[in-house]
């Protein structure tokens, strides 16, 4: 069979990456620039333009399908990225129209965590899944939700904030304003919270990340602390696996997806994170769903993850 | 339009009930017998076309499209009742393809909180919806979902559990052996846990309802104290639209319904428990939801609910 190209655009607070990805899931070319370098909505449009023209041109100019571009609050059913608290100067820019009318090619636009999912299901782990969810750790917690081989929007695009489901009633102060948000618990800042508080509640710790203060902690430093066996490291992570594995189950409670994949930074601590992540959903699974569903990482090389998941709003 | 006509059973633990279900959704004439009349899968068979047959001559033999059951853990997939643990007698047994094959019309076996989904669908409020979600309180509290006009189902046919997400962590010990669910806190057990914990923590209490112990309370009695001023009733039924309304916040951070409608005995409390539902409901919905997603109580009258929904399998 032979193969087809699209262009994957992941556009980032701080960065826009693009790249040419083959239909097998092969990310050929790639180039990226600092979306911050651009204040204005036309400047935006004029450097993406251009940075388009440049992958095209690098890769011998193959015939496109497409370009698919993922984003926060990227919406597919209007083609806007709306409210897009990082990314102020592109709110409620109709991006899909705007690339259709320049560049005479297909664009669909759509929300990264939901492209995300799509990049599983079209170059990953759910290439023969009906039914399963993504969940992408990152500075905050998204998710993508896929029902019958189709992306679950709802009738205004915004289905699928897993990680803005309440976990903990009352707990910690989320982003968003709300209290005990799965977010608060799981993303990148959360997993810091977690080794902030059980720092505190211990009174005396004099681990290997003793030098840090709380707002110097990642959880790369955490994971790598831990992976030398500091105990309040590995704490961390047993806490935040309790944490993902509830709110999992949560969602097979809602939607009984035959998988769950995780990704994105976090992620990386592998089974440090795994472990007590599926150790959390067994426990708290309802027993009707035993066997039925299966938490993996995802099958996407996490370089090429958004970009691959931006690529598969198109290539569908 | 010419009306058309199907048989909507209900079979519960205590009770079997029929009806003749017009398109319109007029139940024009019913019968029940004792469930646990039958102690064996035989005997219910009998019985249960014993019925079947007399409501028919009642009715003047209309012709049918087909006939609908809804059961506690009717999985529409095998046409089975699994593992339902009120009706030991039936487990497994396939009834649709028993039933279909003695009376040569089309059988269609659902779990109970899918079929009242799909009676508020095709008889009730959600004729003109395409995606919401059912929450019926009862002995438990079960749940439909309906997306794109269908109902979600899963591979296996076991989704929209919402009844057992876990709502507060380590909480309340549920039926199904694991801690904190939704069940635990919005059924009518739910309900009357509140009420005790309440007084207890109290310590003294001399209202209405000083002469009832625990075990003889329920979201009637409860209701109707409340309804007279009863201030530790009226606090039961505000921390139950607490614990419901941010249920409902959560299953829209998942699927972004347009409406979720609550149906079930306890509803029949009404302005009592949906008041402090919304309130509850509007405190913890993620801002983009917000003038999004209504809850509603069902269209359908509380005696045919069941009724319907069981003709809405096969009425679709």
């Amino acid at each position: 069979m032979s193969q087809t190209f699209a262009i994957g655009i992941d556009i980032g607070g701080t960065n826009t990456d693009l790249g040419l990805v083959r239909s097998d899931g092969e990310c050929l070319t790639r180039l990226n620039f600092p979306t911050t370098d651009c204040t204005t909505a036309d400047t935006f449009v004029e450097r993406l333009c251009a940075a388009i023209g440049e992958l095209l041109e690098k890769s011998g100019s193959p015939t496109l399908l497409g370009i698919g571009i993922g984003a926060p609050n990227g919406n597919s059913l209007t083609g806007c990225i709306e409210e897009a608290s990082n990314l102020p100067q592109l709110s409620n820019l109709p991006l899909k129209q705007i690339l259709e009318e320049r560049l005479h090619l297909p664009v669909a636009v759509g929300n990264d965590a939901n492209a995300a999912a799509l990049g599983e299901m079209v170059y990953g782990g759910a290439k023969d899944l009906q039914d399963f969810v993504t969940i992408t750790l990152g500075t905050g917690v998204g998710s993508g939700i896929v029902i019958n081989r189709r992306l679950l929007l709802g009738v205004h695009g915004n289905a699928g904030e897993i990680g803005h489901s309440i976990l903990v009633p009352d707990g910690r102060l989320c982003s968003c304003g709300r209290r005990g948000c799965v977010e608060e618990y799981a993303s990148a800042r959360g997993i810091c919270k977690t080794f902030a508080e059980l720092r505190q509640a211990k009174g005396s710790y004099n681990g290997m990340l003793d030098g840090f203060a709380d707002n110097q902690l990642s959880p790369k430093l955490i994971a790598e602390a831990a992976q030398q066996g500091d105990a309040l490291s590995i704490e961390t992570f047993e806490r935040t696996g309790y944490y993902l594995g509830l709110a999992c189950a949560n969602v097979v409670s809602h939607l009984a997806p035959q998988k769950i994949f995780l990704m994105g930074g976090p992620t990386q601590a592998g089974s440090l994170l795994m472990n007590p992540t599926r150790k959390s959903f067994d426990d708290n699974l309802l027993s009707i769903y035993k066997s039925q569903v299966e938490i993996e990482l995802t099958h996407l090389r996490s370089n090429d993850a958004a970009i691959l998941g931006a690529a598969a709003l198109i290539n569908l």
